[in-house]
């Protein structure tokens, strides 16, 4: 009696998942956190449309949602004047990813991304058996150019950008992107990650003709359209590629609940004006919180602050596990030198005054620990 | 400028989806159907609790759905009498039949079904590369004895199996698939796929050890529990399988609403009773309409009841759109010789009398239109 047999790629996979949730150290410590801000959420919530939308269609859940998500498509279409065939629906921007990389990412491929840059595209790239090359970001910022010229090197399929950058909260103007669209390579396709831009300043979304087949632009309701809990994310792509994930894609994956809630939420368009003002207050406010601690907030154009503590991977992990255990979830980059920081998400006055109450202890808590 | 680089197994995949939605159908006919009886969805609804747990989440969806549905998981285990070790939950049985095609079929492997079963398996198969071998029902059965032996013979990684069976309705006892299991080749699982099982016989759900690392049992919240619009199935296995999911699924796939739902669904046992004594009725009706059209209604374990025509696969095709065009949503077999059936979806009193009152004339003209 023998168990499965994985596929070779399978069997070679290591068992490590890209981000542990905070819920499972919720369960460690034996108590909530007071403050959620390491998972980049939207604490000022979903649109009170959106609720609705989602409370309505809660009695109607029994229906399959419509797989070609008709309504959604053609309200997100008309949203960026383009047509229902540009634009793809799927389980966030971590689903459509997943797929994306399965269109064209067979084992051996070449891929390029920054290192340090989002780790599920990582993880989707390795589960399909591609070759990661990983370029450095130039200082806080991703780097288009070196992206480019990498992609040219390896023969890469695919080059990821996130603009604005998850976990530096840098950015880059839509002319800097428009610049790196022209240079890539031939056959080359730019997976340009736009989770944040509604959070952006404008003129950081890149202007791109509905039918470039050089790029698949990334968008989400989980961030600036707050939510995150109900896994809607979408593509902007020429006809032929998002046809093409119909080859693939679990057609009855994204549920009426979740379509009703989403089309809710890009109808108001009032809200998210107001989320981004509460975003940019909140900035502020945490960027005030670090200054008065000594450390130095990066400029961001997303829904968080990534704080320079000023020292090394060692500390910053301290920091984020004294701030945990005074119940403020954070989070923080992964790879050095930008591991030197911890990254806080926006939230709301309470949450900034329970951030401005913790920090200063579990400062001095991690410069003791890591000074021994 | 050109356009993407898909894999050669990509491009060679076929652009056919597996199902149609009804509500293309819908937009097709400039008109909504008054009897939505095509999906076997659950006319009666979710539990009241459970809709109005989605209600109360819906507020809550900024944050992300706990990644290891830790609770969903303890729930569903406690249920089962197994371990959260053994359980897994995904997006829908869809999702997770894709994922573990994923993990066991690289391309050229072979894998086991059979002819006219479920087509979204088969379509996950296609989509990475497997080699599907089909074998014919036993009349209305899946036959598991054919099933285990062509398994041996082309040395399957995979079969499937579905109980009680979709789109026949048609079931075995616990005993039968116990003896099949037995004599599964070694290293071949068995993807027993059980979506409709809390509506059929005592003692038709297979007995099998949690650790037994033959065997992966498929549930669903779609159909005995009315959430197929949530997105939310379930895997029982042995823990090395369910672990290995953890390489390749979409973590944060699964939603804070949807995770409510399902929990909540889950404990309301006697809306699952409730449930069950209405499909029986259910059943009991569309079989008396059936007879009353001179139609042969097959015996049913599940919340659909398919219908003998008694003709070819071109008459039932004629039925299925007669029925549409006066209204009434209903599927059917896509294969000889289970073409000659139509497939009609339990439904309340008032989508019985829809049926009853649109079958006679429907029929009449499916007749006149194939005689020609």
């Amino acid at each position: 009696m023998t168990g499965p047999r994985y596929t070779e790629l399978v069997a070679g996979l290591p068992a490590s998942v890209p981000f542990v949730g905070p819920e499972a150290q919720e369960r460690a410590r034996g108590a909530g956190f007071a403050a959620r801000l390491g998972a980049n959420e939207s604490r000022f919530g979903p649109s009170p449309a959106a609720i609705a939308a989602m409370a309505a269609a809660a009695a109607d859940a029994w229906m399959y949602g419509d797989p070609e998500a008709f309504d959604l498509r053609e309200a997100i279409a008309a949203y960026h004047g383009v047509t229902r065939a540009n634009v793809l629906v799927g389980e966030g921007i971590d689903g459509i990813l997943g797929n994306l990389v399965r269109l064209l990412v067979a084992p051996g491929d070449a891929v390029v991304t920054s290192d340090g840059a989002y780790p599920t595209f990582n993880f989707h790239v390795a589960g399909f058996g591609g070759v990661l090359h990983k370029v450095p970001y130039d200082g806080n910022h991703e780097d288009p150019v070196a992206l480019v010229r990498k992609a040219g090197e390896v023969g890469a399929k695919l080059v990821y950008l996130a603009n604005p950058d998850n976990p530096m909260g840098s950015w880059h103007g839509a002319d800097v992107v428009g610049r790196m669209i022209a240079a890539l390579p031939d056959g080359c396709l730019l997976a340009l990650d736009e989770a944040y831009v509604e959070l952006a300043p404008e003129g950081t979304a890149a202007e791109i003709a509905a039918d470039d087949p050089r790029v698949i632009r990334l968008r989400t309701f989980s961030k600036g359209h707050g939510l995150a809990g109900l896994r809607v994310g979408y593509a902007l792509a020429a006809p032929g590629l998002i046809a093409a994930f119909d080859k693939v894609r679990n057609h009855f994956g994204m549920g009426r609940v979740a379509q009703a809630g989403a089309l809710a939420a890009l109808q108001d368009r009032d809200w998210l004006v107001a989320v981004r003002g509460r975003v940019e207050a909140a900035r502020a406010g945490l960027a005030a919180i670090a200054r008065a601690n000594g450390l130095e907030p990066l400029p961001s154009a997303t829904n968080f602050v990534t704080m320079d503590c000023g020292g090394d991977g060692a500390l910053a992990r301290a920091v984020v596990q004294a701030l945990g255990q005074r119940s403020v979830f954070v989070r923080m980059p992964f790879v050095p030198p930008h591991d030197r920081c911890i990254r806080v998400s926006c939230g709301t006055e309470a949450d900034l005054a329970l951030v401005a109450a913790a920090l200063p202890e579990a400062l001095a808590e991690a410069r003791k620990l890591t000074a021994v």
